[in-house]
């Protein structure tokens, strides 16, 4: 059954919302599946028996992503976020008052002598760093005088430092407010596992690393129907989709990611995909769109903001 | 002289400017570099000294963006068209009354059997096709009575055919009827290629490959400025930019292109590889985009009217 | 019918056919495409009932490719070239004592002072462009002298500058001695275009952008079986498979390409999508690997050339 | 100091040495930067003073490499592992006896039904999984028996369980046998995590997420140099070189990636970015190739091999 593709109108003070009925009234090609990821979040977050699991892999809290993440929380329209370390790092780093930087060019030698990282055209600064260092610490000990060396699973841990942030745009101080859990599989690696390790030169806090299966597999069965966000790839996405698979996959899922299929790699690879595994159930409602996160997700979130109020 | 990177709002009812406006506040990564795209679209508009080349590649009108393209040449927003004959062929396609179609599956030896051509996620019939090649025909007929054997350029042989379309949503008539020359150095390679060639068994209507160049030369240095629209790379990419080489190149661009820049492809070249050349300036205001132009030259325009308006 | 994955083994003195069995014995991901495509390159050459087509796109020449395309024109092993103006310019600039350089760095403005143009990590200097200039002009002249103001075919036309070209190790050169045809329709796209252009404006060479047409057929139509060999996409991929599309398509293909599906270009299209369009023959042996173009063709040929001997 | 581009040339029964030699000569776009990794991947394995990490990720056993990984442990080539957990599960899975598969198709639903699991163009089978899931439990329990509920590192865990095997070309038990430690932060996020934590339903074998964290330090300082081979991006990546920290970086690493620069996130970074962190050392010797790891490093290393034989 063949549809028509029409053709766009672009024209002054359009809202997101029309922009993106104008990318499904075309249809095809990216924009296409643009308007099918915004509509099929709008759906998801609507519908009150699907549990949204947001994914967070490469590097959004830096890339000015942190706003969008922590609202979603606080007005509730996810459930679950499964993240890299390193947006955790970084939400923390700007809840201890440090920032990211834009303008300092790609000179890698010069920016180490200047103590900046770079990622990508984002920069961080190590006095940043410092004061992170010193704040975690003070943080992780309060949660050590609390558990000792009693293994704690991830989630609980990161819940924890959730309730001793005071910026209320955290993400961590708003998941913890909220009851939305974030689980962080490989939360190890990043600047935010350096620092235990280093707490833990002289003290013994453990995170269990298989403590979190029982608390997410929970959430799995309790809900009706799962809805994945997969803002990138990597870890974060197979462990949302992975976490699905023994109630046989998740019910829809939009993918965003600028990786490739070819390789083999699960962070390219198509939503399909994951059908053969029961990761995601067979007859799901499934969604990839290519392209930059940064641009694509915004987007689609207005659009699909729009569609529910 | 660093700037901090400010974490970006999203909210209900958003016009497409207030969006690119938090991509402006971001300023990083693809966000960032997008509404700096959106920002210099409006200058080059708004600007009367620069003259606005907009070069095409890929199944752009097939992809839905017809109309964008027409409404830029109407609207005098552009100077000048740059395309691959392709999308000639599929502005033709629609101004005989055929149409692009979505939704017909992936199993190309079907789609071979029932008629029907694929482009992604585009489909075309055959039996608009057919129509399309009668109609051409006869304007061809019109135009060989009216040049002979003449060599003539394309550009000329692209405002004739412009001269005989009624459609008047129609690429080659309103550049036609808006003075707007279209060059495509490619166009041999096309369904209208082909046309011309089949026509040209009985008859001897010749194209001048170099014979638009004067006129291109001449519109380069005419204007005090030019500011090039890269959507795509290919031939038309090339041609834009080296059309500028003689007066040491244009003096802003952007681009928008999913090509990559290690092989050394054009196509997915950094457009400061340009300054090397002269066929960008030294100095001059260069904007990339890595993404879906289907997706994002919609939004870059949309967000560029408003500030233009 | 499944097949097992053998797992592949490396050593010492391997030859380059011996790593291409482990490949096959692998069969998946891009070791089993790239082992494919050169058991496909074999059967194509060794196959007498097949002509093989190479279609060159990017800075082939640039990029070391030279002496490999030249060595397939002097054994014989295709039968006809499509290519871009750049890879016959470069072709030219070497064969009049020009060279390509490598190690200059990356910043545009202070190569384009020094006179360097960039493409990717090659380099070429305006002195060997005045050299080629000067060069080509006197090549004009001595095809001016013989044809004068009829138009000409881009064929025919590089038919005779190869006769006029000393260096043995030009393409063009070798292409005239061995009678393979070069076809390239976007040829005034170039340095090469833009010099006859200047040409023009004292003379009247004209080149008939479709006087190919006929000539290109014809191939098509006298040889039993048409192998298509695609280094890189652009026009004279989409040439190359168009030229077949009257006898209903190409009766194998091999694709290299790091361009990508999702945006519809031609160029990182699927070699199945030709399928629908008759440009391939449905049931014909298409094999796509992704990659650079400089890597995988001489690793591709080296296998299939020990296949052959 | 610019050098020339050589052409290069390509003849049959050319040896991999051979054919890499050319690249060198050429020394441009990918095939220059091929040679360049090849070569500093022979002068890490010959440097004595260097220890090799050798990180991977995606699906390189499924895909494969399982030998060609093995064989760097067993003739102690590398001196360090870090991995996804999925590879371990997939080596696991072909020690119990089973096999990756190819030729299945591309219908997921389809897989799904017939108990198939796809990656890309390679396949497992649930049969398989169901005796790796027997044998697995065998050795968790054999383990327990002998740690308790003392928490242990992942890197022990795995150096268990390699013990526990007897397949000779298991890379669990050659990396047991000949002390290369394996790490895994992101372990717990694979098949074998999956039946870990079913295990500890009835048991209470616990993974100290940080506890690996002292042993990789050590090594890291013990070394003079580290040499750096990352296959793939992701965590193992990530958790390569942020292990280098301390010590302010490594002193050389070669990455092969299909994924790009500018969503910015690690898998797609460029080298040189690591320098900012001081995960790469100012001054290393940094090489990237774009491309597909199963073509390239079978490519790179047989290259290497020949040169330190």
């Amino acid at each position: 059954m063949s549809m028509k593709v029409n053709q766009m109108k672009v024209k002054e003070k359009m809202t997101v919302q029309q922009l993106i009925d104008e990318f499904s009234l075309s249809g095809v090609l990216g924009a296409g599946k643009l308007a099918k990821a915004s509509n099929l979040l709008a759906e998801m977050i609507k519908d009150e028996e699907t549990a949204v699991f947001l994914s967070l892999a490469g590097p959004l809290v830096p890339g000015g992503m942190r706003n969008i993440i922590a609202d979603l929380i606080k007005n509730k329209q996810i459930d679950l976020l499964i993240t890299s370390g390193a947006n955790i790092t970084h939400d923390l780093l700007e809840s201890f008052g440090g920032n990211h930087y834009s303008g300092l060019g790609f000179d890698d030698e010069k920016l180490n002598h200047g103590g900046i990282g770079r990622i990508g055209d984002v920069y961080t600064k190590s006095t940043d760093f410092e004061v992170f260092e010193k704040k975690i610490a003070i943080i992780f000990n309060k949660i050590y005088e609390k558990v000792g060396s009693n293994p704690i699973s991830i989630k609980d841990f990161l819940h924890n430092i959730g309730s001793f942030i005071e910026d209320k745009n955290s993400i961590l101080k708003l998941a913890n407010q909220n009851n939305i859990p974030i689980f962080a599989p490989g939360l190890i690696d990043s600047m935010l596992g350096l620092q235990l390790w280093m707490f833990n030169q002289e003290n013994n806090l453990i995170l269990d690393a298989t403590g979190d299966m029982d608390d997410l597999s929970n959430i799995v069965f309790e809900n009706e129907k799962v809805g994945a966000v997969l803002l990138g790839g990597g870890l974060p996405k197979h462990y949302t989709l992975a976490s699905n698979l023994l109630k046989g996959g998740v019910d829809s899922a939009i993918q965003i990611t600028m990786d490739r299929a070819e390789t083999g790699s699960l962070s390219g690879a198509p939503l399909e995909e994951a059908k053969s595994w029961s990761k995601a159930k067979c007859g799901s409602n499934l969604v990839s769109v290519v392209g930059d996160v940064t641009i694509l997700f915004p987007l689609i979130l207005a659009g699909a903001l729009d569609k529910i109020s």
